[in-house]
């Protein structure tokens, strides 16, 4: 059963889960590359994953061919859906039994589609997916936050090659997220207005660190990157809460982050990269000062170790070089 | 010129240095091996460094064969020594020029040799020039704040093979060393007790974390840790400042270090690793609550991507087992 533990010192919770190591590949070797031929995820295979969870088109008959997306839940989970929520104190320190949901959505049945090759309306139907899936888990009490994010590429963490993103329903509120929501409130608290939409209000003054924008949706370099080309995708009107968007600004960012991934893929010789969704917590009243946001990182540089040590990062390329770059590459294919 | 910039978010320091981005084989590609065979670090090649800062035996002709250690700057400095620090606003953003001294310390002149290879009195030696740099750079108005790390191995970050660690030299605190001293106030504030001393005082009645130990220095896979086998080693005694350590202590601490790395080694076939050397800032009263430490990260699982995006870890290994297998695995080689 996996575990949740917090570091008394900096109060950082972790998942402790063995069963992830069970994976291929995923351990102890950190060079093994992973040798399988045959794909799960792929058209046809219905049967090797666990039951669908969602479906595009909606209503077809489950787990059977035809689909264009499909969400089930993850073989390998790191958390488990079932048992009641404990938590445990053992002397100074605390944990919680490994309670929370862990599903993969699967943006296209074929294998050899990178997310940004896949149609715009592929990739509006992965945000409506998404959204499904986190107005059904917020039911559930016992969650606090909803994580999505995306490994593509080996080098990113992905074990498996098909395009897919996951989502995991959290019992507590990570880590960064809490520093983006503490940062975010004292903005607030201090000027009354919030600090992404100020920031977005100086990009679009500055201009120099625009990746691109449409009429919804900006792709920003933002001003301190921990790394090469990160690159945020934020609303230009205030929302804290992904899931209460609407179907046309999905098709709005589909648009530009199938423009941005394009532009990267064209300028950075289709990189490993991960992208994280960072929304408002299930519960609590952010409203006012939260903007949610997809944070979008090509993995260009080895971390040199001690910047996962200290939280301190040296970042080789400065965000107008990268903005000026993916500016200039067409995102045509 | 360096730059260090500041997300307004979550108040996050980073390094924009693209002198950085000149170092072989660093960038663009992610997966490019460096080829190369000859080595500035080898004994014989004293001329092919910036000149030494500190050497040993001390006392020697300088750049000159026959040491057994030796300090030098880093050729490819993420900040520069030269120069005022000056602090500059953006609108919103701030930024201060890239002021700061980067070192490298060669632990020993045999290229084959890795850090556990050498002498417990090697080791030692690297411990007292780490404390000779510090005592020196803190004398330094500029500085705040003096990291020190070790990258052993590509996947863990070196871009040079032969053994050697980092010193940097900061305007800053960095965030993770900024959230410990919190963390260990508030402990304080609460408790008037050392979080780390209470720490060490449940790990030794408890005993399954404890991978090794000797008179003066514990080495502990902590309760909550990011990374698997990740082990810290403290002092047993409160102390919170590294460069106040003893020689006697320094031959201890490199006893402990070296059989830790020896354990690593055997039990996890010559993994890369990450080691930090955690200690109080230069300013600042955190005499009562802080404990220098050293945090040893084997690299085996590769991060999946969103765990830099989160601050959210999933960690396959609990550190009762990487503590058990750690003690059972000889230290001899």
């Amino acid at each position: 059963m996996p575990e949740l533990r917090k570091d008394p010192i900096v109060d950082r919770w972790v998942i402790i889960s063995e069963e992830r190591a069970h994976r291929p590949g995923d351990f102890p070797s950190p060079t093994q590359a992973q040798q399988t031929h045959f794909c799960p995820f792929c058209h046809g295979n219905e049967d090797k994953t666990p039951h669908e969870l969602l479906v595009i088109p909606p209503g077809r008959p489950p787990n059977q061919p035809g689909w264009s997306l499909r969400v089930v839940p993850n073989k390998f989970p790191a958390l488990r859906i079932e048992g009641e929520l404990n938590r445990v104190g053992e002397g100074m320190f605390d944990r919680m039994s490994g309670i929370g949901a862990h599903e993969v959505i699967i943006e296209h049945p074929d294998h050899r589609l990178a997310l940004e090759q896949c149609s715009e309306q592929n990739i509006a139907d992965a945000l409506w997916a998404f959204q499904q899936r986190v107005l059904d888990l917020q039911k559930d009490r016992r969650f606090r936050y909803i994580m999505i994010f995306k490994n593509h590429g080996e080098a990113a963490g992905a074990t498996l090659e098909h395009t897919h993103s996951q989502l995991i329903a959290l019992p507590i509120i990570p880590e960064l997220v809490q520093e983006e929501l503490a940062g975010s409130r004292r903005h607030y608290e201090y000027k009354e207005r919030c600090i992404f939409c100020d920031m977005i209000a100086q990009e679009r003054g500055d201009g120099r660190r625009i990746a691109l924008e449409n009429q919804n949706f900006i792709a920003v370099c933002p001003y301190a990157p921990r790394f090469p080309f990160e690159t945020w995708i934020l609303p230009k009107y205030h929302l804290a809460r992904f899931e209460q968007e609407s179907q046309e600004n999905f098709r709005q960012a589909a648009s530009l982050l199938k423009a941005l991934l394009l532009k990267m893929r064209g300028a950075l010789k289709a990189p490993p990269y991960n992208l994280v969704l960072h929304t408002s917590p299930i519960n609590g009243n952010h409203e006012a000062y939260y903007h949610w946001h997809i944070e979008v990182m090509p993995k260009l540089t080895k971390l040199a170790g001690f910047e996962e040590g200290s939280g301190f990062y040296i970042n080789p390329v400065p965000p107008e070089t990268a903005a000026e770059l993916l500016r200039r590459t067409p995102h045509q294919p």
